[in-house]
């Protein structure tokens, strides 16, 4: 469940870009009005906004916006303000430019494959295409080296039946595949990068809890037992964006909030990306593993225009 | 360029469901007058004809086909009538549950893999969750075994970037990896299967140029000489879907017609699909490759409705 709050009476797209418009009159911005208005509307109706903008105006909303607001308050607009498929498409091309030493820049990219619904990732893929000149694909091989290539290839490639559909018995013999590929701590196993990358995700929380079932220890324990590389961490990221993304996501918040300092890009994405999808559920999984709240953790570890959004967005002002 | 023709002045999709309707009517059908209207419609008006026929009659036109035609008349027709991904997807669906030995029936999913635009691809995988109730990729794993599967897979979840754009110096290095993969006979190499099912056609016409250029033979020639097994014939024709695909239909039209009887379903399935896409680049070719007319080859090996179908999808009855 989202936790975004649009209001039951919208006013037409026209009348957003005139306020926007007002909001941006002058020197300074009435950075409230921005988020007043957008962060009170959901995705198509912040497409009608950019799209009318640039018929009344004849200037991009998005230009507009990077060049009257600043720092973490404007990348978090312009996130929230893009299409989500060609904001998802810019934000796994940051990350693979970012030629960072591990992996923690990758997880943008298991979050796409693996949290998203299938006819978003296809999405992604056709936006990465326009905006980039090559696919998504052909970045990840040159950014990305074997055995992780690999894994994220057969992800990002992939297209799970939607429905709600288990086969008991393929449960069982998948989970039998799984472990024996960890027993022998051959993680990039085809089998494996099928699996994970084909099935259904009803299904694979179905060979997730048959595993735990059969071998006694969760698939995770066994993986995390298994070694510490790149390899297993994004194994394991991989399996619960799968099976329970709402713990995924309250875990990136909170290691963004916690101890000295703030990892505002992974805070931003976070919130962001999930206001509109299961912000709310991430709330309850948050309060449920760490026994404090999600919106206080955010409220406490931000200030100004930039707390304001996110807690907008988080549905607490309205 | 396709053969279809459609008149400058199309009627209305109302009036078309009316005539179509008059030609269900009463003791057998008027199989000309099916033709003449719906060999005559591009896809969109196809599908437009579709759903207004449901809402008039309250019947589906596609049902109404079924039980009104017969023979490979009626298989032509449907295939025609069906939205290309749907259609696809059906082709698909069939050829995996054939079971047959060899690979001969596999071909339409390397054609949809290969010769078929990138959106296309990814709308008939859409439909085919919609139709099965699982995943193309998952009915191509149940049903086709290593290392074809491997090959298979790779192709169908792809993702091409579609505009020209080419690399000279990716086309040098990764000819030098498909030679090297040749010459040790190992056809299913990661390296072959990504180069095959990732990059862009333009950047692989280049890259199979270079090829020759550098080695002296075609790729075609050295897969060809290291070996006959299933795996270099199914590669063979993927190289030659992706590089020149109006060769490859030229030539499952031949053999479809060549010596004695007809092999229907890959006429129908060749003139159905290419029709509306390169059927008169395809022509040329056959021409170029055999001395002689695709035009005539197919009246001559064909009769009746199921020949006034093909010839009028062929833009030769009008």
């Amino acid at each position: 469940m989202a936790t975004l709050r649009v209001p039951d009476v919208v006013p037409s797209p026209t009348q957003d870009c005139e306020r926007l418009k007002k909001a941006f009159k002058g020197l300074g911005t009435d950075e409230e009005g921005v988020i007043w208005i957008l962060g009170h509307r959901n995705a198509s109706q912040r497409r009608k906004i950019r799209e009318i903008y640039q018929q009344l105006y004849n200037e991009s909303l998005m230009d507009r916006l990077n060049s009257e607001l600043s720092g973490h308050f404007r990348k978090a607009v312009i996130l929230w303000t893009l299409d989500p498929p060609e904001r998802d498409a810019k934000l796994a091309n940051e990350a693979l430019n970012k030629k960072k030493k591990g992996v923690d820049h990758l997880t943008v990219i298991i979050e796409i494959a693996c949290a998203s619904s299938p006819n978003h990732l296809m999405a992604v893929r056709q936006a990465y295409c326009s905006l980039f000149h090559c696919s998504l694909e052909e970045d990840i091989t040159a950014n990305v080296t074997l055995p992780l290539r690999k894994l994220l290839l057969g992800l990002v490639s992939s297209y799970r039946y939607e429905r709600e559909l288990v086969d008991t018995n393929l449960a069982d013999s998948e989970a039998a595949l799984l472990y024996d590929a960890i027993k022998k701590k051959y993680l990039d196993h085809d089998d494996v990068v099928w699996i994970l990358s084909t099935r259904n995700v009803f299904q694979l929380k179905a060979t997730f809890q048959c595993y735990k079932q059969k071998y006694g220890n969760s698939i995770d324990q066994d993986i995390k037992r298994s070694g510490t590389s790149d390899l297993e961490s994004i194994l394991r990221m991989v399996i619960c964006c799968l099976d329970t993304p709402e713990k995924h996501f309250a875990e990136v918040i909170r290691n963004s909030v916690i101890g000295l300092g703030t990892d505002e890009d992974s805070l931003t994405r976070a919130i962001v990306t999930r206001a509109e999808i299961d912000m709310m559920k991430i709330k309850g999984e948050y309060l449920n593993m760490y026994q404090s709240s999600l919106d206080n953790a955010v409220s406490d570890d931000t200030s100004g225009d930039y707390k304001n959004i996110l807690v907008t967005l988080l549905g607490k002002r309205f």
